[in-house]
């Protein structure tokens, strides 16, 4: 399973707003069409949105546009994630003419992480498993990072349950974690943002797996809304709270979660599902796309290199073989 | 603001499950009718649905049916809260003629009862309120438990700004309290089910209210789905939080919450939005209607006497004017 491919002379995104009932696969030919599908998420997931993001300038270039202004309006395209930045400045300093090939080897790069990711991350899982958001092969170049964990677990054979928060306001837990799930035959169980407390009182679940967007050097983790309350619970209910996390999430230049942009969105996502309105048109709304987690709600970070605790191993350990 | 009407000789009830966009009454003629508007939910709140069962039951006398099966159907028509079985209770104490005058005296006493809730309850209300599901005018004969506090609140003139969690599965707070809100000019914002700790951490919450489906005997207790991590959000970020409670909804039988008896609904409420589908349509679904929160997350019950702690007092206090 696969959102992003590179086709020769542009770039094709599956569109995820659409999903899990229509399959629609859209065509870009410009970067400003990229930026556009970053934004209006199309096209989302961290590390999905790198990767998108590489192409859009792969096809500024191909398109003869300013290569800094190309990169700007890509960087624009959505402030929270910092991978996308990350993919934006390792092609500043690679040649146009081997841009899209730089982007390539993101792409597949990418792959590789979230496979090392998820054999890491397996060996915590067990049981029932509370995700967030969607983290699978759709929010990344396939595979995914905390799904990731769960699609290695069950292809161990491992017996676990997955518990899917639906993640309002964008669904991308009932619309994408779920099709994911349901594609691949790993036993899941759909339910409200409500129902986490009430599910993890119940004692079904013994670990909880969520993304993120951007780290910061203190571990402090922004992921999707819902990710602080979440993590809070487990911490009430004494079960663990991992976050996958690529080491492209961790951005060492921003010293605390605090620090972290957080992106607020239309308010037409609070007020309507899918098109359909079903609140008052006119209710005043507050939309965070993200929130920050502290890093003492978090048990451990699932990175391509193994679980990565406080304080996070110095620069030169990436890069290394794990 | 109201939502049940007794029209001479049958009953109307305003279908809540398509507000705020259509505004349609529904005639009822038989207790069949009513049973299946309460299971339904074209009525719902625990007060509301006490008021209607006691009219269904009018009309089952009216229409020279069974009174034991009539009773027993209505009662069956929704588990979890109390007061349809209290008011169903009350009513079989009374003679043939006499139950439409008492079904009335019931719906009376409720909206004093409202407001007396209100009355207490407002003094504890100042700045950021955070509140769950639809405890307003639509939930009860009128005013309102939870939402009735924040009602009379406002009427004071006090300085009080709503934040309404939209409550998926069922929308109560999109749909009802917004619309409420909005009708009588409360300042309110619309926020996500998991945008609630967020939203305690930055700071603008004072206090956080909520109404109950039942209360047992030792204080615990059963309200919508999502009220638990509420009260366990509240209490981690030092939020007071506060269940109204009309007396009628506290259960002495009940020793405690593990007791209760919990709804759980069709998986179809949690796979869609008002009729448009946002999962496969085959995922498995856990869809409890109620949660259980335990009492010592409740900073104090609000009932038509004034503010309750444990112990609660004796049964002799009921009754008692305050």
């Amino acid at each position: 399973m696969h959102s992003i491919e590179w086709q020769g002379a542009h770039l094709s995104l599956l569109d995820q707003r659409k999903l899990p009932h229509q399959s629609d696969w859209i065509q870009l030919k410009t970067h400003t069409e990229v930026a556009q599908a970053i934004t209006d998420m199309v096209v989302r997931g961290a590390p999905a949105i790198a990767i998108a993001g590489a192409y859009g300038l792969a096809l500024a270039i191909q398109n003869g546009e300013d290569r800094i202004e190309a990169s700007k309006d890509l960087f624009e395209a959505r402030p929270t994630a910092v991978n996308l930045q990350w993919a934006l400045e390792r092609l500043a300093l690679v040649s146009d003419k081997d841009v899209l090939a730089e982007a390539k080897r993101i792409h597949q790069e990418d792959l590789m992480l979230n496979q090392n990711i998820g054999r890491h991350g397996a060996a915590l899982l067990n049981g029932g498993i509370l995700t967030i958001c969607n983290t699978g092969a759709l929010a990344t170049s396939g595979h995914g990072t905390a799904l990731g964990m769960i699609r290695s677990a069950h292809q161990n054979g491992q017996d676990i349950h997955v518990y899917i928060l639906e993640t309002r306001p964008y669904l991308q837990g009932a619309r994408l974690t779920a099709y994911e799930c349901m594609e691949e035959g790993i036993p899941c169980t759909l339910i409200t943002d409500g129902m986490a407390g009430a599910l993890l009182k119940t004692g079904r679940v013994q670990a909880a797996v969520a993304g993120c967007d951007r780290v910061a050097a203190n571990g402090d983790t922004a992921n999707k809304i819902g990710t602080y309350q979440l993590a809070q619970l487990c911490h009430i209910h004494d079960v663990p709270f991992y976050i996958a996390m690529p080491t492209t999430t961790l951005d060492r230049e921003c010293p605390s979660g605090s620090e972290i942009p957080i992106e607020e969105r239309s308010p037409l996502e609070v007020r309507s599902v899918q098109g359909t309105p079903i609140a008052p048109n006119n209710i005043p709304v507050w939309n965070p796309s993200f929130d920050v987690t502290p890093a003492h709600l978090i048990s451990g970070w699932v990175t391509e290199f193994g679980i990565w605790q406080l304080p996070f191993p110095a620069e030169a350990h990436i890069g290394q073989k794990d």
